[in-house]
């Protein structure tokens, strides 16, 4: 299983390609919040272009201050990133995990940062007929001689998520083997209640286990980058120590900070993305040969039966300016599923109306 | 010589340890552009906010683009970084130098980014009585059983610059040691012609040699984050493979993309600091005790005497608003040096009354 998947969302790739603009295409190949910019970034980002003429806080120290309070973390154990991807990079580079251990199929970076830093794969191969869901026992069993497991959790594009009771036993059982768990939570925020699932509260026991957090999906801001990641104090020195000191922007950390202080925007977010999901989910239900599954967050991953290939579909939706996800290139999966972001109502309709056309012309 | 130098242009931490806002500092500690942002870059910006919702451009197309044609350099050895600092970190992360060779003093970060690497530092020592400029001789005798030189030209925070003639004698001679000559060409964009000092166009003779390029100095963008490296091919694609994809966020790429094309900005910006470079210089010389260091580009190098000491000079322009850099923890200088960056004439002239005033108070 050497293919590491391309990403979703890359509407500048798909626009050369096309001549159609950026702003053009119907997106539901990057798992974005469909509610948008929350109202205060645009005036806040605004605002800040003076300031781009001095660096950014090296510190990140409002920011950090905020994130601290919201998320109920000690300030030290808190590390800004570049988004949450430059994180899971530098904690590559500064740990050097040899073998690492990864649930397939799920996001590809967990396996290209592992690479870039050197080490050897092992995966866990998650099963359609399991709904794809990961249990702690395929987890343990694989432990002695792992040096470091991801789990995604929600994880990326299967959609499936475990409590943190699960995971608790999974991180008890790595801390015996020397192995540090990787606990990726940046969909997290689109769940109405994340309190049985994260694993926050742990951080303080398990000095093995370190939480990835993006701002950039449930915040609509991608474009500007901005995650953090959860670790011992001692680990967070060094992650401070391997990177660039300047490596959050400026107007990031001013649109984070602003973003974080709006619990409306937050609210109004999960209520969208959870009606949005049920309809999505039962929409795709209805067309001839799909199998979708059941979503936890704000995408959904769909067996598209056997008459099409995951390529087909999405050269299909091309033609109408709409990108999905093509899973074929995740390792685990066969070339029979696609991945679509939950949008607005009348978006998901385009989607659903268009996929059944689809599936009407092939009859 | 085990300290590493804090950087300048940390206004952050002056506003929170005093109370005054990051806008009230007149910033002499970080080497920015004086003429600010160039007229587009807000505009640009301001049109770019609804982009943020979109990933960024992950192979910076239209971005390397631009730079291929601006610096005459193939596409394919160019990689674009979040500020030149990032590739640093990632140039070191992937090449694992053992022993590392760096001027003593000069950019902090080299030491820094060798360090998380894992590398052992060996100093050349310039000296004041030289005007603190490197030979060939002084980087050749060292360079067996080094395995990456840094060299900053124009150097900071000595302001001196040697020709592409006495560095392609260096990268020669690292070619047959095997070491990898990283030159950082950050500000040489200040400079009136470029020509005799670039090594731009060496890049094709010597796999070896690997050039680190910032935008955020020329074009007073440090808290959008820009820089870009040149490589070869073979190179650029192992510092790809071991980056995040997304790491230009968006709105730098924007804003590089329309300051890259503003020619009358880069004219206007040369002609200023070659200017108020010229008449700071003398009228630093004017104050007692003071030896300045002629000054390639927009930043000054000066001694302030045996009279006070760097933080001592410092403290009293913190009372004024006023920030400098404090040399003294750079290796290889005394305690008795600062830097100040050039700015305007008229900004240029309230920190020499304000030395001359302070001087003066101390006879």
């Amino acid at each position: 299983m050497e293919k590491i998947p391309d990403h979703g969302g890359n509407l500048y790739n798909a626009a050369r390609k096309t001549g159609r603009s950026v702003e053009d295409w119907l997106d539901f190949s990057a798992n974005i919040n469909p509610l948008g910019l929350a109202g205060c970034i645009s005036q806040v980002l605004v605002q800040s272009i003076p300031r781009i003429i001095h660096y950014p806080d090296p510190d990140a120290f409002e920011l950090k201050r905020i994130l601290s309070r919201r998320y109920g973390v000690e300030e030290a154990c808190i590390t800004a990133g570049n988004g949450a991807v430059e994180l899971l990079y530098i904690l590559c580079h500064v740990l050097k995990p040899r073998r690492v251990l990864i649930p397939a199929p799920s996001f590809g970076e967990y396996e290209r940062a592992a690479r870039a830093a050197g080490a050897e794969i092992n995966y866990i191969l998650l099963k359609d007929a399991d709904g794809f869901l990961l249990t702690a026992a395929s987890v343990i069993e694989k432990l002695p001689g792992t040096d470091m497991v991801f789990i995604g959790n929600p994880n990326n594009p299967t959609g499936t998520i475990l409590t943190n009771r699960v995971l608790e036993e999974i991180i008890e059982a790595a801390g015996k083997t020397g192995t540090v768990v990787v606990l990726d939570e940046s969909f997290i925020d689109f769940l109405p209640d994340d309190a049985p699932f994260t694993c926050r509260s742990l951080l303080s026991r398990y000095p093995n286990l370190v939480i990835l957090h993006s701002l950039t999906k449930f915040y609509a801001i991608p474009g500007l980058r901005l995650g953090f990641s959860l670790t011992s104090p001692d680990l967070a020195q060094k992650l401070h120590a391997a990177k660039d000191p300047w490596n959050v922007n400026s107007l990031a950390q001013a649109a984070g900070i602003a973003a974080l202080e709006d619990e409306e925007y937050g609210r109004r977010s999960r209520s969208l993305v959870q009606q949005a999901n049920k309809s999505m989910y039962e929409g795709l239900q209805k067309i001839a040969g799909f199998k979708p599954f059941p979503p936890a967050v704000n995408y959904i991953l769909v067996h598209t039966g056997n008459r099409r290939t995951a390529v087909e579909m999405q050269q299909s939706l091309l033609a109408y300016g709409i990108l999905i996800r093509d899973c074929s290139n995740y390792p685990g999966l066969s070339p029979a599923y696609i991945r679509v972001a939950v949008k607005r109502p009348a978006q998901n309709q385009v989607l659903l109306d268009t996929l059944q056309n689809i599936a009407g012309e092939e009859k």
